[in-house]
Parts: C-alpha cells; sequence; structure tokens
C-alpha cells in the first residue's frame, strides 16, 4: 500500500498521506480505493506530532518540493498532527478527525478545525476518509482536467444510483 | 466589496464566496482583506440554500465555467450552504461556521462537517474566515507560483513576528 | 413498500416520506405501520440534498400539486435533506434525525432543528420516525375527522396499555 | 395582545400559543406579528407545566374543541410544557425552546424534542418563535388555500429580499 | 415486585416509586434490593407524563394522603414524570435519569434537574436507582433513628469493604 | 445572615448551607428569603472540599447532633463539596451546582450528580439556590404538618400568580 | 500486584497510587508495566473519597511522610478522588478520569481537572493509565539522571517504532 | 516580565513558560505572582505550535539541558503547543488551556488533555495559570524542602482565609 508515485510517474498532482498509527490504516482503505479509482498517485507514510515530531516536521516541510499537491492527515484523541503539519507547509492539508478513544472523535474534531488565525487545515468529518480523498482529487481538479471530468461522472454516478434505488423501492 | 475578477482581468485562480446573509460580511472583512493582500480575485455575493436555493444552485453549477477555482461558503445555525453549494460543483468547498444563534457556533460546525459519504466540505474553525482565505490560497498556490512564494513570505512573517515579541518580552 | 397512493385513490391526505439512503428504511418501519393502522396513504422514496440535490428540490417543489398535505424527512450526519425539502414547499416539512456516524446523532439533530429564520422543519427525535408519522397524522387530522378519532383512540389504548401493565405488576 | 379570535371571527383554523412565563412574551413578538401579517387569528396565554399543572391540562385538552388547529407552546430549562400539552390533545403541538439558565437552550432542546414514542412534538430552534409561527401557517394552509397563496408570497419575498441586497452588494 | 405496604403495615415512611415503563423496572432491581434491607416499604407503578397524564397526576396528587413520605420517579428522553410528578405534590420528589435513545442520558438528566424555580427535582445521577433509593432512606432517616442506624451501618460496611479489598490488595 | 438557630431555638427542623467562598452567597439570597418566609431556621458557613477539607468533614460528621435535618452544598467547578459533605453523614445532602469558570455550570453539574453507588446528593439545576431551599423544606415537611401547608400555601400562591397574569394578559 | 517498596529499597522516588475500586485496576495494568520498565517502585491501594473519605484523607496527609513523591489517583463518574487528595498534600497529584456509566468519562475529566484555585490536579486523558505513570517519572526524572535516561530511551523506541512500522508500509 | 533567572542565579529548579500569544500574558499574571511568591525562577516566552513550530522544538529540546525542571505550555483553540513541547522534552509538561473563540475553552482541553499514548500533559482546569504555577511549584517541591514548606504555608493560608471568612459571616 506503500508509494505509488511509481504507478503514474511524471505526473505532478500527487497527495501524501500520513496517519499517527498502522491502526488508522484500514479506516482510509475506502479513500486509498478511491484514489486508485481517480489515478491519482499517492504516497502513505505512518509519523505521529507526538511520538516522531522530526518525521512529521520533515515529511510536511520536504512535501512541495517532493512534487505533492496534497497532504491529508488524519489522528485521534487530541489530534495534532494535521495542525503540525500544516505548520510546516503552504500545501493544501486536509484533516480527518479519527475516532479513537470514549469522546466518539469529538477530540479529534475540535483539535482539527479549530486552528489558530494563520494555520488553516482542511476539515473532514470524523473518519471520513474517502470525503478526504474526494476533497484532494476536488482540489487536484483546478489544474487537470481529466480528472474534473472523473470527477463529475462520480456524481453523475450518485445521482444514478440514487435513482436506481428509488426505482426499485417503487416496484 | 463585490466582484473584484476585474483587477486581475484573465486571472484564472479565483474565489468565489458565499454568505447567507448582509450580517455575515463583518465577519468575512478580515479573510478578504487577506486575498487582497495576497492579490486573489474574488467575487462575493449573497445567498441562502433555505431562502433562495435556487440561487445557490445556480450560482454553484456555474462557478467552474465562471472561472472560479475555489468556492467558500459562509452560514450559521443548521448550516446548510456549504454542504448545498458542494451538491452542484466538483470545485473544493470550503466551509466557514459562523456563529449564530445560543449554540456558540457548535450547530453550524457540524451542520458542515459531518458531510455524507461522496460530498466533502473542507471545514475551518469557527468564524475563521481568515483562515478559510488562507486555505483558499494554499489550493490556488498548487497551480500559481508566485502566490506560492507569497504564502511562504506571509509564513515566515507569522515567525518572524513571535521573535519580534519574544524580543520584546525579554527587554 | 412504495408508493400506497393506489390503495385509497382519491384521498386528499398524504404523507410523502424521503430518506437519504435505502439503509435508513429500516428504521422508517415502525412509522410506516403506524400510517398504514390509520389508513393513511404515502409515499416513500430515496433522496439525497447533497448528492442528488435536483432530485430533492423537485420532490419537493411538486409535493403539493401531487396532491400531498406533509412531508416527512429524514437524514443522518450533516443533515440537510429537511431543511433543503422545506426550502422548496410550503407544506409543513417533519425532521427526523438519524443516529449516523459517531456523534449520537447530535450532529443530525442540530443540523435539522436549528433552521434560520423563514424556513421552519418541525423536528421529532433521534430515530423518532413513528413520532413523526404520529405528528403527520395529527397534522392531517385538522381536516379530518374520522383520522382525528383514530388518533384518540391510539391514545386512549397507551392508556388502558399504562394501566394494563400497571394491574399486572400489581398481582 | 390577548385574544385575537375576535378578529376573524367564525374562522376555524386558529393557533392556541401557550407560555410558560411572561417573561418570554418579547421573544414571542416576531412570530405573533407574522401571525398577523398572515391573518391568522390567535390566543396568547400563560401556564406552566410544572407551576400550574391543571391549567395546561385544560387548555390542551379544550383546544380543539376550542376551535384551535394547532398549538404552540414554548419553555424553557426542563421544558416540560410543550410535551405536557401534547399529552393531552391530538392536535399537531409546536414546540419552542427558549434560552434561560446558563445551558444556551440545549436543556429545553433536549427536553422538547426527545419525546417518547406515542406523544410528538413538532420542535423548532431555539428561540425560534417566528419558524413556529410560520410552521403552524404552514399546518393550517393544507386546508386554507388563501393562507396557502400568502405563505408562498412570503417564501418568493424571502427570495427577492436576497436577491436585492446581492445587486447591492455588487454596486 | 408490586406494593409490599403490607409487610410494613402502619409504617408511615413509605416511598411510591413509578416508571415510565416496565421495562425501566430491571434498572431499579439494585435500588429495591435496598429498601428491601432497610424495611423501608415501598410501592412501585407504571405510568407516564405523557401517555397517561391524568394517572400521574392523580398518583401524585394522592401520595401524601397515601401516607408517603418520599416520591421516586425515573423516566429517559425528554424525561418529564418527575417534574410532573412534583408539580402535584409537596413531598419530596427524587428523579432518576434513565439512559434511553442515543444521547447517553444527557437528554434526561437536563430535563430532569433544570426544573423551573418553585418545583424542585432531587436529581440522582443517570441511571442511580440505587443512590435514589438510599437518599429516600436518608429523607426517612430525619424522623426515624432506627432507619438512621441502619444506614450508618451501610457506610460502615462501605469502608470496610474498601479495608478489605485493600488488604487483599496488599497480600 | 450568620446563624439563625437562635430565631426559633429548640427547633428540630434546620438546614445546614455550605458555600466555597463568600462570593457564593449572593447567589444563595433568594433561597434564604424562601427559608426565612418558611420560618425554618439555617447556619449558613463557609467551607472547602478542597481548601479546607478537615472542616467539611467535621460539619458534615457533626451536623445530624447538632440537630440539622437537611445539609446544602453548593459549589462551582469540579464541585466536591457536596459529594464529600454527603461522604461523612446519613442526613440528606442536596447539591446546588454553581455557574462558575467557562463551562455554563455544566462541570459543576456533573460533579454533583453522577455520585458513585452509595452516596448520593440530591442535585437541583444550576445557579437553583431557591429550589434547594423549597426542597429541603418538603424534606422537613414529612414530620413538620405546618410546614407542609405553608408549602402548599406557596404552592397555591404559584397558581394564583400564573392566573393573574393570564388574566392581565386577556384585558 | 501490592507494594513493590521492597524492590528497590531505600528508593526515594516513589509513587503512590489509589483507585476508587478494585474493577478499576485492570486499567492500570498498562501503566503499572511502565513502572516496573522504568524501575520505579510504586505501591497500589484501593480507597474512595466518597464511601471511605477517611482512608483518603489519611494516605494523602501521610504520603509525603511516607516517603512518596508524586500520587496518581484514578476515578469515575463525580470523580472526586484526584482532587480531595491534592487538599490534603502539597505533593503533585496526578489525577485519571475513568470512563465509567454512562458519560463516556466526560463526567470525570471536568470532576478532575477543573479544580478551583489553589489545589491543581496535573489530569491526564481518559482512561489514560500509562500516560499518568509516565508523567509521574518526568515528574522525578528532575532528580533521577537514571530515570532521565531510561525517559529518553523510551521515547527514543518510539521513534524507532514508528520509523519501523513506515518502513515495512513502503515495502 | 522576561527571564528573571538572574533573581536566584545558580538555581537548578526552574521553570519554563511559554504561550502563543502576547494576548494570554494578562491571564498568566495570577500565575507569576505565585512564583515570585514562592521565589521559584521563571523565564517567559512567546511561542507557537502553529506559527513558529522550530522555535518551539527547539526551546522544548533545550529546556532541560538550559536547567529546566518544569514547563507550562499555555493555548487556546486547537490547542497544540503543550503537546508538541511535550513530544520534544522528558520533563514534565504542564499544559494551560485559554478559553478563546467561541467554545468556552472546551477545545483547548480535549485538545490538550487526551494526549495519545506515550506522551502525557499535565492538565489544569481552563485558564487556571495560578493552578498551573501550584502544580510546578509541587513538582519542584520534590527536591526542595524550603518550597516545600512555602507551599505546606500557602496551603495553611487558604484554611486561615476560610476559617476568618467564616467568623466573619458569623459575626
Amino acid at each position: 500500500m506503500a508509494s505509488r508515485a511509481k504507478e503514474k510517474s511524471g505526473r505532478k498532482g500527487q497527495v501524501l498521506i500520513l496517519v499517527a498509527s498502522d491502526s488508522d490504516i484500514p479506516a482510509l482503505r475506502d479513500g486509498l480505493d478511491f484514489l486508485r479509482e481517480m489515478g491519482v498517485a499517492y504516497t502513505l507514510d505512518i509519523v505521529s506530532a507526538h511520538r516522531h515530531p522530526e518525521k512529521a516536521a520533515s515529511l510536511a516541510k520536504g512535501a512541495r518540493a517532493g512534487g505533492f499537491d496534497v497532504i491529508i492527515a488524519g489522528a485521534g484523541l487530541a489530534a495534532a498532527l494535521p495542525g503540525v503539519v500544516a505548520a510546516h507547509t503552504t500545501l493544501p492539508v486536509i484533516g480527518i478527525p479519527f475516532n479513537g478513544g470514549s469522546l466518539l472523535g469529538l477530540d479529534a474534531l475540535l483539535s482539527i478545525v479549530q486552528m489558530p488565525k494563520g494555520v488553516p487545515v482542511a476539515t473532514v468529518g470524523i473518519n471520513a476518509a474517502r470525503n478526504a480523498c474526494i476533497l484532494a482529487c476536488e482540489i487536484l481538479s483546478i489544474k487537470d482536467d481529466v480528472l474534473r471530468q472523473k470527477l463529475e461522472a462520480m456524481k453523475d454516478g450518485m445521482r444514478r444510483e440514487i435513482d436506481r434505488k428509488s426505482r426499485k423501492l417503487r416496484n
């Protein structure tokens, strides 16, 4: 599941995905599938703002030069990773609050979304890894017309899926 | 304060900013200032997912063709505007929860961030209009190297400001 | 489970029930049973404010002309469906917050109940599909005396049920 | 501000409005204005589920026979009034949670909306007296075509107001 | 499990226990055991503020004349029963918030504890039926010296139990 | 405002009122007035579970022997006082959560009401000093028929006050 | 699992660990393991601020003279133990909020962290027994250079563990 | 207000205090006064985990070598500073959640206290700067007997202050 930069080598629009623990990776699966469907290359790595802060800083600092256009960072509890990554880059950083511990993910949500002035994190819903990946593609689509068309097709697909279920219900 | 598309005519990277009420505009001021500092053209308009849904749909649908790359939508209470805008576009949509009513903006935050699978909104903190605009610029920067440099200068400025205050405190 | 308008063709008082996903339908069962007990015809359909906004708008706009008197809309998370439906009709709209995701349904409750001035949603409790359907019947009862009598009988039944359990406890 | 039943004597569609304290009446003003604009007669009275329970029961029990079609009940804190009123009638009951005490109205909201199975309350947002009155009119409109037209005009007015503000912003 | 008034006939200090549903009775078991250990007679009945309001009023009104000194009322969701009972009596009323529905019992807690001025409910913790019964006994103990001694013995027992566990841990 | 035990010397039913700070005393005023209206003697003292734990323990332990029948303890923040007092007595202890600090009194409410099994606190609403004093009188009334009559008169007064306001509204 | 003071007799830096129930001990296991890895002697005991207040006071008062340098106290619900212990000592007291009851541990967190001015408790996360023990070691490390080195090695180990997982993910 | 290391040069026990903004300094005043009363030298500096992450890392890494024994870090909103500081040191780190923004400081509290396993922060109450400084002194007191005596005198003073207020109330 590691770096897929090779799959579409030469591609400029790429996503760096960082999680605090390998136990968070299953929660990402649905989002990673989406990126593969869209043909968007990504690199997935494990890092922690609290347990390996130097690596977090170093990955964030090097992300733009490394050819990444968007960073997705997911964490639970006092989820500092997305904000700490955002502190070290001017790339857009998408934060996924994971529901760990007992507080339903509300702690992670507030720790990620309530950033101080100057350092935003684009926060998605609790455990919403797929939405994080869709948002990453929407961002990439501002300079990638093929990706835009794929996103529009995905949106059409959602409509048709509802129409299909609606018809099934009527019959 | 209306359309500044003329200021940098021909520019592709543009931001469409939608709020539900003219009473929300003062809360945007700090963010609009930032866009002007960055030289990013924006269009500000008033619309409501609940009181003028057709206009919300129409603005969202036409945004990409109109040359916009990012949409910012702010709302309070049961803040449906960002999500409804996202329903009609594949552009990245940034949502600002405004603190209206008695629930401290928590209602708006949850109404914006907890989007269902398939339709993300890039949520920033409660009342965080400036961060919404910085995030918009970060998104634009993936295809605009001049803007990237301005953002890096802004980030350096924040560091220097803290250093300056730190020195002042020591003396 | 689809349209039952045929069952009581010609009946004016009808309920349109909209949910965002077929996975929400089991949660409605208890309410649909109640409508059938009361002899109230309903149409159930699937639609989403975020994934199929045009259909949501179209169903809401056509509801009154289609002979419906009340709309029930249920959704979870950032539950925009009831409010978006209410935006497109002057019929009374009843909203059911479903407990989806990790936040216990509190996100859906606030997303539905905290509507801005001008566009109310008649919100019932979390997952309270049966109460939504009872409320729909109470609304219909203002012009349907037979239904009023059935509701009063239902209320009497609740009293008798408690009396029965109370007697059983004493013996 | 009391009974206005005389204004439109003989009118069947009427609203009974109950609040727990005369200090709640200013919060209703905006809603009462709306009812007058719509030409809907209402009776406003003071009662308390906790301090005058017999009167609450008696008003609720007699409401339908008294010609009322909808009841609006507003209360703060452990807001039992709407639910207690609903216990004694099969008319639709609209509940307004008032923001009293220190908990932002969240206590009143949960006390009103989380009704047990069998006895719904149509809950509107915290302090949302105007929305309660609009909802009452929407309910009445299912048997009053003139009122339906007025509501549609009100909705059109909201759209035009946004269009007007939007134009003003552009110029 | 019904009335045990016979067990200690002629006893003045008695407890009336009311719950909204027979499904709440298992949650009371631990408290009822305590009352039996203390030799305090109680009557358990089922009633609902929303589904059988007349019975709730009648039981509350007749409680003091019936020889009861304390009332315990337990309910979940928009838990109006304790407050409605308190509305109809000057006896001390103890409220137990039951954890029903999805909101962890927080809805019931706020619906019971946040009573308006004039009508208190002595609220215990969520699901804390045993504490409700201990509190009832503490109240009765102000006129029953034998019960006071039993309560003091119970408190000594808690201390000894901790001492015993502490010793076991050390060895 | 100190001890009023002298006022009705020889009286057995008495209330001991403990607050953590002299700054809490104004919040009690309304309740103390009620006790005086009812002719119930009380002693008010300042103590803290955290800053003067020995005094808290000593006052609680000696309360019953000192002739008190009920203890009222009020505190804010991590409000341990009511629970700590209850740990040292078998008298009924009424807890008042005060709204201090930034969390609206929710911290104090949970710190007081969520007592572990074995040691109940009769919790009233946030800042509800008057209700605490009414509850104390209700408890005393189980052995004081004169006080019972005064409480019933107080309750009648509340009804008449609402009737009076209702009439005023109609005219 | 009892006192391990013997293991490193003569050692000055010691930790006293107090929990309210033997059912809390499994939740401590992970933290106790850490103390053993660090070679830090501890004494574990059971006590309750509410059910055995004298023992809580006595253990806290004697802790410093008994050679302890840090106290860890864990409790759930209205978790008074850490604060009550802190009331009786000038040693640093670390509080662990345990997730008991229905409120996710939020009640315990607020009951422990929101201490009044003058009596702090060093609060760690909900159920975070291991972090409590690490914090205790960090405190001890200010006078124990060997322990400091062990803590730094533990921190290096966390980094290496993440590096190892990161490498594994790439291959 | 800057470095006071000179005041007690040669002293080993010192406190490093870090806040994210000069606007947080007034909230510290009460705590800084306490440190001066205790004769504990401190250094106060401004830094931000999000706006100046390198300085935060550098200050944290150098703290122990610089002679500091305890670090206090205060921040509001998504308060990452205390956790990020703790990531870079094995010194005990005390976190103060500041009440900034609209969420009452609850966001800062959860962002600070809910640290992942391995990196604790000793969290005090919202805005509790004085308690943070008392806790710092308690930590220092494990190797500083003079400071221990001062803390015990401070605790005695709190008791006497309550006794004084209690006497004043009685007279």
